[in-house]
């Protein structure tokens, strides 16, 4: 399982005011709470700062690395950001957010995944836009796996994210991503599963639950990496007890110390 | 998805106390709740009442169906109460709680389901005793399923209850009833599910939370029916919830009723 710490990201208000300030202090703050919660990675996103995202991914992965020794998620749609925020990282491996199926992405993303040995969250989208159907997304990961494969990108490197979209829109949404992990898993057992899971439920109301829900039910699956907010201890609390449930918490010990740090308190 | 509402059950001091002192409206009124609630079935369990358990299930069978125009589950280790039971049920397809593969039970109580038409709930179990792995339960269910079958059972009247152990005395305890439903899916997709679930959580501290996200690692492999409590708003939502997550639930039509009826207030 791998938890990529979703909150050092422009999009978020305190966050680009944190990067226009160059206030280094709150950025470390996040990042360590991120840390403390639980996080293996941590995500690193300023697309929102279209002026200047070169120079604000290089701020914020020294100022990150100031404080906290944790391998960072590189996010932009820009690949001049991704290369600028690689080059700067110190620790562990680090991963590109994201490439796709898309040939410019394709071809802008891949060396770069090669020159620093990345881990690559590949999205199950192409040039003919997002996938419908389960069958749909399988065609996309059969034809990026054979470019990433053929690069020398070892399985255990790509991380696939198939693309959850809202279950208010097309009522059929997780389950088809459900049909994708299956997909997935029965022709590349190797590789791993990255994804953000706030889409499944826009527009509905108690989205908490049923993002929550449909960690369980994806990890039922197989799916064994989530991009999300590690400070929010219903959600790092039901992943810990759907792993005890799924046989992956020898003697229960990781529930047992999330129930003693008080993450079913709720 | 079958709802069994367990709350008539003489192990439960209340019910015993009403069925001592023959308090037919508490009988009615714990019924009536449970149905509003969701319950497809009631369970009728007296089995405590061992020095008149036929005239117990018969006064509470009588009882409810005073109030409630609802199917029972008939659920008794002495074959002598299920057939009393059975003989009273007036509304819909009455269920058998339960069968197993020891030699004496069959031969008790299949002759009761061929005689009544009734649903039958087969436990993984034979006369070797309680099985360990999905291995041991899948021989069970294939010799059980060629006994129900060659008696002329429907598939569709079988329900495998795979015999849910608590993850606090053996960590896969879990994983091997997700094995089990796995193998059933494969081997006899027409078949259904119904077990309770608080075993898996027996001996660690918050139950409710573990017996929910079971319910929802067990619905995403296509388990279909449970014996619970279903007055217990958090496990009523979080099955509505499951349900639309696996696209069950067109346009969230049940998922939205059940927040306004708020089952997702905690």
């Amino acid at each position: 399982m791998l938890i990529v710490g979703e909150l050092i990201n422009t999009s978020r208000k305190a966050i680009a005011e944190a990067v226009d300030n160059k206030d280094a202090e709150y950025i470390k703050k996040i990042a360590q709470e991120q840390v403390d919660s639980g996080a293996n990675y941590l995500d690193v996103n300023c697309g929102t700062q279209v002026f200047n995202e070169v120079e604000s991914m290089e701020w914020l992965v020294n100022a990150i690395q100031e404080l906290v020794q944790i391998p960072l998620c590189i996010d932009s749609p820009n690949p001049k950001a991704l290369a600028a925020g690689l080059a700067l990282c110190k620790y562990g491996q680090p991963m590109i957010n994201s490439i796709t199926d898309e040939k410019e992405r394709v071809k802008a993303v891949l060396p770069l995944a090669v020159q620093y040995k990345a881990k690559l969250v590949a999205l199950c989208m192409d040039d003919t836009g997002m996938p419908e159907t389960a069958a749909d997304r399988m065609r996309v990961v059969d034809s990026l796996y054979a470019k990433l494969s053929n690069q020398g990108i070892p399985d255990e490197d790509i991380y696939f994210d198939p693309l959850i979209k809202p279950i208010s829109s097309v009522d059929t949404a997780g389950e088809e991503v459900l049909g994708t992990i299956k997909g997935i898993k029965s022709t590349h057992p190797e590789v791993h599963f990255m994804c953000g899971l706030s889409n499944v439920s826009y527009g509905l109301p108690n989205r908490k639950v049923l993002n929550r829900l449909f960690v369980v039910q994806t990890m039922t699956l197989g799916m064994d990496g989530y991009i999300l907010n590690p400070t929010d201890k219903g959600m790092m609390g039901t992943i810990a007890a759907s792993k005890a449930l799924l046989g992956q918490d020898s003697f229960c010990v990781n529930y047992l110390k999330a129930h003693r740090e008080g993450l079913y308190a709720e």
